[in-house]
């Protein structure tokens, strides 16, 4: 038996959104390969049905296996409410949604959780099903945010249009006195200053991100995941479904804050 | 040779924005029947690459010859950009952009014309082309408007924030003077108000929808196309490529300020 296991760990999400998980696990894993998987050409996933959420994770993953990963990271939380399994062609397969619920449950004092998500993800309701059977007493609000993914797109992090729209979006939610906010999408922490200024910094954010690079962690510990060598360099292998100048841009300058391996970039088809 | 055609015409776009162009024809011809195919399942095709939105556009159209049409109308810009036939499969093929820049290259007086579209047609060139090749002493400015689809897909039509976004895009414009502004995204004309508000009531705005209405109704009148019996009845056939409640409603209530006829949608595959 290796001591070792070299092959990546494959992550996949619809755009730049499962960008900042990569970022995360990267952050926390900077001796591992990835592969990561942006669905370009089909994006975005937060607006489309179940049916064809699930079709499009299902592609995902079989590509990934292709890769010969040795992990899935499912880094999009609409695509997260559409994996039911643990395990993928014997991968384990992660999805952000259950260590985000996780967090939120051990971070609420006053027992009020709100999420916001994509209208696919607040449809679907697995934050509040999985939170409310972690702890049933706690109180939990959801709010769609779909013009939040189109702004991380465009790259209006920290912009006074984000600032409004995101105070038109989550001051309800504000007025309900919530002390623990999921980003329960992953282009969310793009627009966190936004999100904060609104909550005010008492308020805590659970990001997914952060979530499943503990979740990965902890499997690091137990022996279920093998790590590669301590010596292994970095390596960032980005593969999209359609080509994107804007996304290499936007994806290289998110990676940068973290390591100094440049990813390299190619078109694949998942079909 | 039948004096009638009761074959239906044939539309489609990636989303809701193609209702804008359907609506128009409606309007002009409300003895025919339509089908119309919503891209639904890949939109928005705006921020994809040249060589995907190609590939969409001719499983698109293979799709609305299975349905038997007697014409196709590309209701998209962008796809616009890629359709390099004035025919498919012995259907004329309308797109939009030859009768906006038309309708910009007539309706300009001091010769400065605007160009709004997705990230997409504004690389293509198309309409700069387009007038350039109509009226070269015509300047052509254009901008990228990547927030007004998604604006337009939420609803928020007549916004204060549509209104901010509107003015930070189109500021520049509005500064160089321009007399004409192409609306060139089908999903704009949803945007009208805000972008009126910035421009003033002085300036042109070119409606892709009105442009190609005008076009299939110079075809009627010269015999190329032909039309349906005028005791027929408006039919609305509307084609999903992925199931959307949000889309069904907002398509109905924009279809019914033009007719009482209710459409029926159903899901199909395209690929």
């Amino acid at each position: 038996m290796a001591e070792f296991d070299q092959r990546p760990i494959g992550v996949f999400d619809s755009g730049i959104g499962g960008i900042t998980v990569l970022k995360e696990i990267v952050r926390a894993f900077p001796h591992e390969s990835f592969v990561y998987l942006g669905d370009t050409a089909r994006l975005p996933y937060g607006s489309k049905s179940a049916e064809t959420v699930r079709n499009y994770t299902v592609q995902n993953m079989k590509y990934l296996v292709s890769q010969n990963v040795k992990a899935i990271v499912v880094a999009c939380n609409t695509a997260s409410t559409q994996v039911f399994e643990n395990e993928y062609e014997s991968r384990p397969v992660y999805n952000v949604i259950d260590p985000g619920a996780q967090l939120a449950v051990a971070a609420t004092q006053n027992k009020k959780v709100a999420v916001l998500g994509t209208r696919a993800t607040v449809k679907a309701g697995n934050y509040t099903r999985k939170i409310k059977a972690l702890d049933n007493s706690i109180e939990v609000l959801s709010q769609a945010c779909p013009l939040f993914v189109p702004l991380a797109e465009e790259g209006w992090s920290d912009d006074p249009v984000t600032n409004l729209i995101a105070f038109r979006y989550l001051q309800n939610l504000k007025a309900a006195d919530v002390d623990t906010v999921v980003l329960g999408c992953t282009h969310y922490p793009l627009l966190k200053t936004a999100i904060a200024r609104v909550f005010g910094n008492y308020v805590t954010l659970v990001d997914s991100g952060e979530a499943v690079a503990k979740q990965l962690q902890a499997d690091f510990n137990s022996g279920k995941l093998k790590s590669n060598s301590p010596t292994h360099p970095l390596i960032l292998k980005v593969a999209l479904t359609d080509k994107s100048d804007h996304f290499e841009t936007l994806s290289s300058e998110l990676l940068k804050t973290v390591s100094s391996t440049v990813a390299t970039f190619e078109t694949v088809s998942v079909i």
